[in-house]
């Protein structure tokens, strides 16, 4: 029952194995979506799936996704265990996955939306848990600036569930570029941070607005603070320092949420 | 400047060396908190020390614990870096890493008391970052049940950054024998689940009450659900199946804060 690989397919295994890297996904215009749960959240998504690697022998879920890759005329390649394993990141994998094209639409800032700013976000899977939460919030967008991880490495596609696939963002060179862009779509800015003059969750405006989450060790940066129209504090016991910007996004974006209905 | 080893140092070493794994750690009733800021937490928290290991070589503030740990009688090693780095879980070690005894007095459970109850919560870095949480939003301690990850481990003192120095836990077979537990202190358990007959987050209770989080995959066990007094549910877009397990956490317990300012 060996399947038999084409010299095609092997330069296929090749690249996908390569998308791991940031610079690669970039380069390729691809990601990887992998697993049964995250394969069946891209085709109800409508994301364009280029290609799709299934192991031989796979569980039954992962046979009627195979099933309806091959309805939309998706090329799939049934590989042996050790090619699935080169290149899926997972310590198991879950025996699909599937090669994805980048959206080609970015995020389109409107003066009543409600957006999210990352800057210098460095964990990946911080960077797809903050997506997850912004879409179960009904945020519009993410504004991913500077060092903050990319969004369709493997770790942040999967820490997103499927998020990526639906919430648009955009990238920006750094905080201040991005501000810049809100600035003139009349967005008003608050800085996640503790500044002395901050605001209160509850004194926010309900919608046209971008709140910015900064590093998870160094916070927002002065260049930002200085740009921002005000800043926004979450009360705590006054026993820990902070939250982290996993949490203060998610706690931020649910007072708004909470307020709407 | 080369620093000579004992053996007896040595020992101490491999000792802290085997505090990754979760195991050693109840063996040996020893945990390993890693880096100045940890450090620094440690000492502010007033746990016990047994023993620091330094790196020779050590940076200004790093320098600074090392004379306060010394002031306090703290028995000091100073190691090269190999040696640190063989402690150290970090892939960048901070020069300094403390042994810690692990508390003797456990959790209470108090009528009036606000508790969160974690089931078969696989992550140390989520068990961790769900304690920073808790002492942020003024809870009094954590039920850590079935298969959730230790608290000990460096990467859940880590992701607790420190509140695991202050907040009491106390460890359950399973979430049924922590029920047993509550319904003795006269506590109601309320799930964090949709069961169609959810509560909204502001029908809980303000104090005198415990809510439980599942595991990150598969949620609230049949068990446990059955145990409670009732379910409670965040409301969201409808647009993802659900929230990561400590961004569920924070908004719950946030809610609970939030209502009592």
């Amino acid at each position: 029952m060996a399947v038999k690989i084409t010299s095609a397919e092997n330069a296929q295994v090749k690249l996908a194995a390569s998308l791991h890297r940031a610079k690669m996904i970039r380069t390729e215009q691809l990601y990887l979506a992998e697993g049964a749960h995250l394969a069946a959240e891209a085709l109800r998504s409508g994301v364009t799936i280029e290609r799709a690697f299934v192991e031989e022998g796979c569980s039954a879920e992962v046979e009627i996704l195979f099933a309806e890759l091959e309805r939309r005329d998706v090329p799939c390649a049934l590989l042996p265990r050790r090619l699935v394993e080169k290149i899926s990141e997972a310590k198991t994998p879950q025996g699909i996955v599937l090669l994805v094209r980048l959206p080609e639409e970015q995020l389109k800032l409107h003066t009543d939306g409600r957006y999210l700013l990352l800057e210098n976000l460095q964990d990946p899977g911080n960077v797809g848990n903050i997506l997850r939460s912004a879409e179960s919030f009904d945020f519009d967008g993410v504004l991913l600036c500077g060092e903050t991880a990319e969004v369709y490495t493997p770790k942040a596609v999967r820490g997103s569930m499927g998020s990526v696939f639906r919430l648009p963002t955009a990238r920006y060179a750094d905080g201040a570029a991005a501000a810049c862009a809100l600035r003139g779509a009349g967005i008003p800015l608050f800085t996640a941070e503790l500044r002395g003059d901050s605001r209160l969750p509850d004194e926010l405006p309900e919608r046209g607005l971008c709140i910015a989450i900064g590093n998870e060790g160094r916070g927002i940066t002065e260049e930002l603070s200085a740009l921002a129209d005000a800043s926004v504090e979450i009360p705590m016991s006054g026993k820990t320092e902070s939250l982290s910007a996993p949490v203060a996004a998610a706690v931020l974006m649910w007072e708004l949420f909470r307020r709407r209905r």
